[in-house]
């Protein structure tokens, strides 16, 4: 008999599977080590009018599926109205059926506001509607309210390093019971693409540090400054999202001439941008090391393809996709040049298309030096893949090239307060892949044994992981 | 309990599966949008002297299984006797478990001819072999028989530009019920692996358009032209077996150099050779948003591997494999050039190599713009792809990177007029996916939403998305 | 019911499967026609005196999990004692859960030593570490014995071409009932990446084949003198670990300028290396041919990432991945040129990265010539991919691309004697992937036809395809 829509045993497949979910995995903390929560949301507190805002505002998954349901821009991020964008958007979950914004949607209605038994479409939309406004109205539906429901205990958002941080200093000194931390995200000192753009951001990074960056020298000197401004601020990770390591071989010379050029405003051809982010990764991971940080890098997103709509609206707007150049031989370039100088901190690797699965899964036994039980980490599946099958897969990988136990599990990377729930959804792929193994008897029945592997893969290992305090 | 070889419930593993293909899906009639049927046999009403002409003749497939069995060539593409290929073909079959054709001949035998409960193979060759022929004799596997007998709407053939389509008028004239459309393939114009069979392309092709073509300009002229008479003559869609979609930047002047080396029958190098490639495509791009057309392209096939067979046997022999280089970059481009100037068609892409599934379908996504749902197809699992776990993870895909319930659905692409069952695969694996969220609690037991779904994936969708009148 | 840990019907997951398991597979012989087993222990008929030497030495699947795990190099590698080392591996274990290095341990444990009902982990390691060797210490568990306790009929090992392959003629002299032939190996004969160690190389060939070796061609006559040498003590194989297919175009005078470049120590470029390497795999090619023998390629390994312990403990040491480069314009450009000359030798293509499984499977289709059943097979999931899911998608990929029916089968490639159980879990995998096409009704239950398919996958397709005598 089919099961009932979004049940308690939602893909809970087996009996042991409910079991390790319900007796181990449900009631574990959230580590959030990776969204993109904005810190100034998380000072002030903030309330949300509607749904829409907290939902579909900055909602880019949303807005693809709108798109492609053949639901025009006004409704997007046009000038529709609150209400009739939320219209639009259930108008198309209905048409959502096999993607993960289904369930999604209607895990978020349940655990945020109770909303079950009713699916999200055309005919519910002003009742979901009302009823949601409704209760974030009250005082605990407020975004520190929100991330207290979910049973976060830290958080780290994602920075810029001009940002001065400010929102951060001010939920610690409010004595906020949820860690929040920084990351460190530098991609915008070195986006080449863009060399009027780079220029004004080495101009500002010089104001704030009081430099004049006229060498590259002088501008890793500044960055430099800046990561310890992070470090001081309570920062232990870093971030990345580029296409592949770059990892061309280089001189100190080519750089810096290349650096000039920049300062001229000369756009650089491919081997030139190559090379300079090359150089430009390679100091940025020392800094890591030496501040005894975590990197992460995801690797494989082809950005921003849809260039009308990019002038449009930017970037993170709904027109990614999947790339498919060489990954491999650039990654383990780069990680053996640092391995080499003893200068490989911990890392995470994450990638966009599945076809790079097992070389991430493999890559990183490259590089387990013994140090630390899972040194060097490949990341949860991310964006696309943070679904039901990529999440499996991932999983499965994993396991079979490495060691799963020693995953440090799931992140949100999320920009809404709302995704929470993602936690749930894969913290329940991970107890029906792990109760399949044992209904199968291809692991012993030692729930001890397994209670502690899933409870170090949704807590634990990461707390033991990451170089923060975590309450 | 096993289920007994190919029964009803074929392919449907739960209970909502099987309630969903028989209510749904089974009656639906067939909509084939792409295919090489021999247009000339629908409007001569062909009659097949043996199952071996309407079988094997012209498999690639079938020839292909037989080669890997250790079957000579004389009982492929040679000279043996009907009967004696037949039987070669029958000795092979028991050694295609697990391979599509084992499914697709019974299926085919069960489905045109009422033969089950029999498996084809040495003992039983000759009783099916009579038997089938003895119906083929029957007016009613005639082709267009044949056609009726799988409830089939609508046909799109696949044409070469130079194509009088004097069989489609004479089809047309006729006046059958079903209707048949050409579809515009201009594979053979921009084919520049062989100058000389070029060139007798472009001069064959001034002689029809009446025009001396020594320019690329005149080129396109002429080519526009041909556009033009098989828009006039129903033709609504178009399509381009390529390995990828070539977007390489030129400059006219280029192009023109090019096209003037072309004419003296000179080699092109590599790099002009994809310029030139790009530019036809472009120009070829335009002609179908102009006109209003659907255009598709199959990717990522690596044709004529083997030289001494293609020497013997020319293409489409059985000498064709997966191709493994990069797609997604040329493939945003070209789609993105289109776009900015707000001349992008509704556009359906197939992909050969499963490892760019991902690829594909976020790749549609990017340029998906409200205008009509599902404006950009990914298409469906295609040539060796066309298998239950090829279809089963182009549907899953497709539904967690997309829209699945926007799909336009399945097509024969077969040379043969006994492959509509193919259809009825797709279906029953369609129906046991759906079927599966169902029974796992993924989506609601609402099965209006789930049997219009389903219905709309069979036909509906693609009748509304192609420009052309259904009967 | 979840099923008892490793149980004898472990991995069948229905009851066809079970059946045929039991009743077909379980007792077929070993074919094992790739291995890493050294001829001097089973000339020597080697006891040993632990089960770490049996087991952990030279086994680098085991530490790298060990180092994944946070596990000093000292327990890997290093100057522990067997039983400290011992011990490491067994505090490892319990975090292996979802790697094939659980299963194979406890299956090789229950089937070499008769230990199960107890997993090995911190707690065990001692009692089990006494027990096994116990066991060891008997005559029964010399090499020899334990290849006869794992039903094996024949072994190919794998040896260089300088190899005088004493061990293999005391082992035929010794009149051992289990065949043990040499397999040709000649990747350190084209690694120009150490013109320094290549010379050395040629210098020794000089030496044995009493030739001086200053131009390419009497390199290639050294060589063939090898070759002869190894087929004239039984070899009928050769194999090849390489990145991929080295197919460039070269002219013989650029082949001769490198080889002589390579004669005075200089390094190539890598334009360079590929054309040498294409020309060194052709020539090796064409012995083969000339000879009669299997080729196998192994392709995709990216070997040596880490070069800190490259220095510390040279190759095959843990430290290498999976390479996502191109393969298939390259792979059907070598076959192609044999297969034109009518030279194209029986050929078995493995590759280790699985978004590759498509490109392989249709790959060998390209140049199956009727000839013999499967002369080209795509070879078993190797390495990283030899692990259920792996094996299952090579099995399942095979069939519906190809004829699975005419698939040669499993092979060990271990270095270790303990490594047998691979069989077992191969042929647990297949079973349960024929009985679920019977399960579902996608095959006809008629097990004679099944069972013969399984039997002649487990042994017999190999035994007819090798132009070896087996006992």
């Amino acid at each position: 008999m089919a099961k009932a829509f979004l049940d308690e045993d939602l893909l809970l497949e087996n009996e042991p599977a409910r079991l390790l979910y319900h007796r181990f995995a449900e009631q574990m903390p959230i580590y959030d080590y990776h969204c993109h929560l904005p810190a100034r949301q998380i000072a002030q507190d903030t309330r949300f009018q509607t749904i829409t805002e907290a939902w579909l505002a900055g909602d880019h998954y949303k807005w693809r599926a709108m798109r492609a349901n053949g639901i025009d821009e006004q409704y997007c991020t046009g000038t529709a109205s609150d209400q009739e964008k939320f219209r639009a958007w259930a108008r198309t979950v209905p048409y959502c059926i096999g993607n993960p914004l289904y369930h999604w949607t209607h895990l978020e209605l349940k655990r945020y506001f109770g909303i079950y038994g009713l699916v999200l479409n055309e005919q519910t939309a002003d009742r979901i509607y009302a009823a949601a406004n409704r209760l974030l109205a009250e005082p605990e539906y407020s975004v520190r309210g929100l991330l207290r429901k979910m049973n976060v205990r830290l958080v780290c958002t994602t920075d810029d390093p001009l940002d001065d941080l400010q929102y951060h200093r001010a939920i610690k000194a409010s004595g906020f019971e949820i860690a929040v931390h920084p990351a460190w995200r530098p991609d915008r000192a070195m986006a080449t693409e863009d060399i009027q753009a780079l220029n004004k951001y080495i101009d500002r990074l010089g104001e704030i540090t009081n430099r004049d960056i006229s060498t590259f020298d002088r501008y890793i000197e500044a960055i430099r400054q800046r990561h310890q401004f992070f470090h001081d601020n309570g920062c232990r990770l870093s971030d990345h999202g580029i296409e592949w390591l770059y990892a061309e071989p280089y001189t100190d010379t080519e750089i810096q001439r290349i650096f000039v050029q920049i300062r001229k405003g000369k756009m650089l051809d491919q081997q030139q941008a190559v090379k300079f982010k090359s150089a430009m990764l390679y100091e940025l991971a020392l800094m890591d090391a030496e501040a005894g940080w975590v990197q992460q890098f995801h690797l494989g997103a082809m950005r921003n393809n849809n260039t009308r709509m990019f002038r449009l609206l930017g970037p993170d707007s709904g027109f990614d996709s999947i790339g498919d150049w060489e990954l491999a031989r650039s990654t383990a370039r780069f990680l053996d040049r640092l391995d080499s100088q003893g200068r490989l901190t911990k890392t995470i690797l994450y990638n966009l298309n599945p076809k790079d699965n097992e070389v991430m899964a493999t890559m990183i036994g490259n590089f387990q030096d013994g140090s630390y039980p899972g040194k060097i980490q490949w990341g949860a599946a991310w964006w696309f893949l943070d679904q039901k099958d990529g999440i499996y897969e991932h999983l499965r990988t994993l396991a079979r090239c490495g060691l799963l136990s020693r995953f440090v599990g799931m992140l949100t990377d999320s920009r809404s307060f709302l995704s929470y729930p993602r936690h749930e959804y894969f913290r329940r792929i991970l107890c029906n892949l792990i109760g399949s193994y044992v209904e199968a008897g291809e692991v012993p029945q030692d729930y001890e044994l397994l209670g502690r592997m899933i409870q170090d893969i949704c807590f634990n290992n990461a707390r033991n992981y990451f170089p923060m305090e975590c309450p």
